[in-house]
């Protein structure tokens, strides 16, 4: 982390036709040219404008139809149905950009670790050194359906997957030595004794090497995660570089912060070197009632459906499949094998520990804007709170989520970002040009993620 | 095909640190920023300069490293010991230009046809209609032992299970109907009736959907097949669009040209309809003794361990085990479980029926510039020559492979370019923005590839 200690600012992007909030392609201002690359590399203009340390891009493998087990509600309302491939869209935004680090989501479950150590090596590459992986584990059957299995792996064993599967990736990483380069016209391409064979022969997962990637300007790509239930915060302890996380306000988010904190030191590591951000809203205006208005605008564009789909997705059940009022079992809740961090969130925010349908829609807040705590009014208010959380130590910095593409991070540059740098707690420019020099960390050495 | 009927022309491109001629890395005007976007921006710009149809990537899974056993030789001497991740080049690329196809190799080995479907149908989104697929089943034990199985799949089942691929990576690029797409914010995204499930169950693959990238400019990715052995090609016939193709003369290529395209209305389709390009080298100057000068620079790049490292990876078979002199047995031959059109050339060409190693080198021109037709001299003998086999049906096309980056290039688009054009036989400028267009292959309309 840098000194004096600043907000690590990062955008919750998805590679598709709405933010994460769902109904942002309902919003009046945002584009519709989410098929072309000139959708990505306007969001990159704006960040890098802005000085965004991450722009950040989720995935899922699957449309959300889970809900009825039906995908024409949720295709007609644009919920989440266009799934790009991530690799690509970072690509294309990372060209467009020199400054900004791009970060992807990548799934332990679907892909095979030298695949994702290929894909994320070359663009880390290609974009000089910007590149982040975020570690999913993949949430559900619709994921698994599409890729030839029948149901989704279940969730603690996932993460078992996940840990060995993170060795092959960083090792493979670590096989081309810094200097094993030579592209010597008259001599040695490499050091031939400098570029070594992983040859990992584990539980789960095989994978000889050597690997065809060389070391890249940054090293490895960085390491994002965003577990939320108990086995999640364990594997982001040990591996992760960014958290993400998810919290209902400044109380629950010191408590997650210290918790969070607390097992990266019992992992081994140093606190201080991993940075962890809650997903927030901003809706900032010169005054007040121009921020209530915006706020206005984008809570009318949710819909029932954009609820129910994405829910249903998240969690993997068709909450179709069971009267509203009707509470879960403990047998059912425990064999949920969706996002156990958004099944505990539901159960703590409506004090049930058997939780109906209704109360999975009202207290998850998935599909509207009650997911993610809301900073809101002109720019001295949201920098109010922003300043308030990142000192009273709630987080290091922000996953900054919009209802609109790109108006809503134009807002945020144009209101907030000046006087967050006024307050000295957000950087004026980028210290570097690769994102672990943006961020603060050390730069990669071999062999350095190894308990 | 076009009226007039014109050349197709492709470049022969890697995702890595030289060209398919191994040597060319160590040629001293080729450029050695590989690992940089630059080098294939810069690529790109000449290749569309002299209005290629595409820029083609080979790829494989893994480093050349079957002989011996071992790695250091093939890394020192950089015999394709980089290999980047195929879809992010090409995204890199097709962002450097307008008009030029920009085509790729993906395994249906070692992927799931959902990943193939999406990430091609990403990219073709991303570079407005452009991309292509290169179908392959991946050759050898190095590439399963990166993907934690241990042995190659043997080389007619892994044609089975590719034709089963094809029916689902092709059936989810159908499953969103042209016109599916409404994106009105006061209404629906799309007509939910128009997104339809796959439902794929068959012998080798399951795949439900609904696919998450709708149908893109040109409907779907051009079809690239290379195979070169009999039920490869009979893999090509029923499903490429455009055919790559290894030959050693104008005898040789004519007789495939008839055999392939009567294969192809063998199938059921329109061999007017398939480009049918050989593999070729051009070396030209602006007199013979400057053409045969670079011909000699380029070929003194070659080394015995360029062949040597590539014919055990193609052949999937380790070269160094074996005495030179030794003929390979009947059943040595017919247990090879590489590239069966590599062999079986091997034979042909040696006229041995059990050819040794030695042969397997002289014959197979693995890592020289012996393993394709060359043609060589002022821009009118090339011209001559190309003219000549495309007019006598010994071609459609040409995948030009060159031996300095970008400088082999850069003196065919200077000196033979327009020539070619000037004899009205290659386009002055290109037809439209799509590869199809560009092609003169018809729009993609769902299931016409259905048997």
């Amino acid at each position: 982390m840098s000194d004096p200690r600043q907000i690590t600012m990062i955008a919750f992007m998805q590679a598709q036709n709405c933010s994460n909030y769902t109904g942002s392609w309902r919003h009046p201002s945002s584009h519709s040219d989410f098929l072309t690359p000139a959708y990505f590399q306007r969001m990159a203009r704006v960040l890098e404008e802005g000085k965004f340390h991450v722009a950040f891009f989720d995935d899922r493998l699957a449309m959300p139809d889970r809900y009825k087990n039906d995908h024409v509600e949720a295709v007609e309302g644009g919920v989440r149905v266009v799934k790009l491939d991530v690799t690509t869209i970072m690509t294309v935004m990372g060209l467009a950009s020199t400054k900004l680090g791009i970060g992807g989501t990548g799934s332990t479950t679907y892909f095979e670790p030298f695949h994702i150590a290929r894909a994320w090596g070359t663009v880390d590459h290609m974009i000089g050194g910007r590149a982040a992986w975020n570690v999913v584990t993949s949430v559900n059957d619709g994921e698994a359906l599409n890729f030839g299995r029948d149901t989704h792996v279940d969730h603690d064993h996932r993460y078992d997957m996940a840990d060995e599967f993170m060795e092959v990736v960083l090792g493979h990483w670590d096989t081309w030595e810094p200097d094993a380069l030579i592209v010597d016209k008259e001599g040695r391409f490499a050091d031939g004794k400098k570029v070594h064979r992983l040859d990992h022969k584990g539980r789960y997962y095989q994978s000889r090497g050597p690997f065809t990637v060389p070391w890249t300007p940054q090293g490895r790509p960085v390491i994002i995660q965003a577990g939320q239930s108990g086995r999640g915060k364990q594997f982001a302890a040990r591996w992760a570089e960014l958290i993400f996380c998810s919290v209902r306000n400044i109380e629950h988010a010191k408590a997650n912060y210290a918790e969070v904190k607390g097992a990266i030191a019992a992992a081994g590591r140093d606190p201080e070197k991993v940075v962890i951000a809650p997903a927030c809203y901003v809706f900032v205006g010169e005054t007040r009632a121009m921020a209530e208005e915006k706020f206005a605008i984008s809570d009318s564009l949710a819909r029932p459906i954009d609820t129910l789909a994405l829910l249903s997705e998240a969690i993997n059940f068709d909450f179709g499949s069971k009267p509203m009022d009707e509470p879960f079992s403990d047998q059912e809740l425990a064999q949920l094998t969706g996002m156990h961090g958004m099944r505990d969130r539901v159960i703590a925010n409506s004090g049930k520990k058997n939780p109906t349908t209704r109360d999975f829609v009202e207290h998850s807040g998935r599909g509207r804007l009650r997911e993610a705590p809301i900073f809101k009014g002109t720019p001295k208010d949201v920098a109010d709170e922003m300043e308030a959380w990142f000192k009273g130590r709630a987080c290091d910095g922000y996953v900054l989520a919009t209802t609109e593409m790109p108006g809503g991070y134009e807002d945020f540059v144009r209101l907030v970002v000046p006087e967050l740098q006024r307050r000295g707690v957000y950087h004026k420019d980028y210290r570097g040009t690769t994102l672990r020099e943006n961020l603060g960390l050390p730069m990669a050495r071999r062999g350095d993620w190894r308990m």
